[in-house]
């Protein structure tokens, strides 16, 4: 989202004629928009859900940014950017209070775990149809991680990785799943994993437009996420105007398009979000069998131009994970 | 070493003419040679050891292969390559047996540590000289960590990678150690990481003849390196007829070249091992100061071609590390 201040904080990359009337408010109205004409089951932020460096009050801009989310009533979760923490707020404080907020299934770090790099490192379970026999069983494993933000080590350039501490928690808590049942999962976290480097247009659904800002190094996550066998799809944000998917060794490797106005984009490539609708298969007998389809080909773009924060612009940008029933 | 049932196991790769008389042991008479001549503080084996699927008695091979090292009453360290399991002892068993042998500093995981993929994953503290200000603090920290055999990970081919588990307890091992004190490290383990395909004949030392045969994923273990900051070089085997060292971001990716007989190589390229010389630098005052310097670019070559078991051959392999006192 880029969050800032609100009505004083401009946008960018929008048509000259649009900035007079287009402000981080547009991106708050398009999240109401977005939620109502979706109607998700749990709205997720992969982080930079503020601009940390064009707020004096970091609090207030978490509150405005995750605001829509809040007041939906629907369970909403977010993981942490690389731009979070410029303020005055660190990544744990900034972690700390998200999770605080309401209705969030955020969570700080996972319990019982004693060293794990970063914050917002965390998973969720969803259950299946209330009434039915997956009422009390996991059909869909979330797992959300803080790929963090820039390198500290003097000979590394670029942004941060995922470390060995949050990857054998991760393995561990894969592990421990699985042996419960087979459950697929999905992994949401800031920024992309080098591979996503590996496609051409020749394999990938989506447009790009700019590089893929990883690391300048590889940390081993895609490896690890690969061994451990369960998660389908990667849903990250940081790139912008990238919003293609594509399938390496089985796990598909997305983006969604970038989603907030204070955020650099592409004026005339409507700021956008990723919906990813998750369906379970019915038996003869009606009982639910289990996950048939996780569909997370469905970007859903801008359709209006942002004339002015009161219009009803639809703006989808992170993605948004819509358990559907059926 | 390769090692497998001795005299009766041949050699592979020498010359024609060579063959008669050259068996396992050759490799055993030069490691004795080579202890003689170098005199080292402590002999490392990087795997390999011995050749599983050509023994039906693997203890009596492991035995055989590192009884020149027992017989010295050096002290020896060792790690598994992909080939010690390939016999009846499973990897466990094989390390098992080797922590139980004589002279050894090899453990078979580190203590405390409930999580742990492979097995010989253990580190080692060299203190400094007996009486001097050094004596009970490490001048140098050794790593042995177990890089696997072979995926067990259908959509990956090849070569096993080193985990996020053992990346983890070596991350916490580096933390600890460096909290003490600037301890520069080594790094031991058998198969390559990818990042030794970096390097060409303009920034190696050596000799390549062959690929780099690392896993044909990138778990991280290299960015792990660098960021723990204190491993200044890592030392592998796998790769027979590579014998070059290259820097990379501050870490020099080392081989030494094949060692045993009964192992492919290349007939008229010396059978060889790597000599590591690590000295410690004195203050004005006569007291020990800290480590000068670790001289990692003795590559000593066989010098007499395998004539019969009973030459005086001098064949050197699996990187040696002798820290000499001054």
């Amino acid at each position: 989202m880029h969050y800032a201040e609100g009505r004083k904080t401009a946008c960018e990359d929008v048509f000259p004629e649009q900035f007079a009337h287009c402000s981080d408010l547009n991106t708050t109205f398009f999240i109401e928009r977005m939620i109502q004409a979706e109607k998700p089951d749990l709205v997720v932020f992969t982080g930079d859900n503020i601009y940390g460096a064009d707020t004096t009050d970091p609090v207030a801009s978490l509150d405005a940014a995750f605001g829509p989310a809040v007041s939906s009533n629907i369970p909403w979760a977010a993981v942490l950017g690389n731009h979070d923490q410029e303020s005055t707020l660190s990544r744990e404080g900034v972690m700390k209070h998200i999770v605080g907020m309401e209705h969030t299934l955020s969570q700080l770090n996972p319990f019982g775990v004693d060293v794990i790099d970063g914050f917002g490192n965390y998973n969720l379970e969803v259950h299946g149809i209330e009434g039915s026999d997956s009422e009390n069983k996991s059909v869909l494993n979330l797992y959300f991680l803080d790929s963090g933000d820039y390198s500290t080590v003097p000979s590394i350039p670029g942004y941060g990785w995922i470390k060995p501490s949050q990857q054998f928690w991760f393995q561990q808590t894969s592990m421990k799943l699985q042996k419960k049942s087979k459950t697929p999962g999905l992994a949401y976290f800031h920024i992309p994993l080098p591979e996503y480097a590996s496609f051409d247009s020749s394999n990938f659904t989506g447009v790009k437009q700019e590089g893929i800002s990883s690391a300048s190094v590889n940390s081993g996550f895609f490896t690890t996420l690969v061994e451990a066998g369960d998660v389908k799809a990667v849903f990250t944000g940081h790139d912008h105007i990238n919003d293609f998917c594509g399938e390496l060794t089985g796990i598909h490797l997305c983006y969604a398009g970038g989603f907030g106005y204070h955020a650099y984009g592409k004026a005339g490539w409507s700021r956008r979000a990723r919906v990813v609708v998750v369906s379970l298969e019915k038996k003869s007998n009606g009982l639910v069998k289990g996950l048939q389809n996780i569909d997370s080909s469905h970007v859903r773009p801008d359709n209006r131009l942002p004339k002015n924060f009161m219009s009803l612009v639809l703006v989808y940008q992170k993605p948004f994970i819509w358990v559907r029933h059926c």
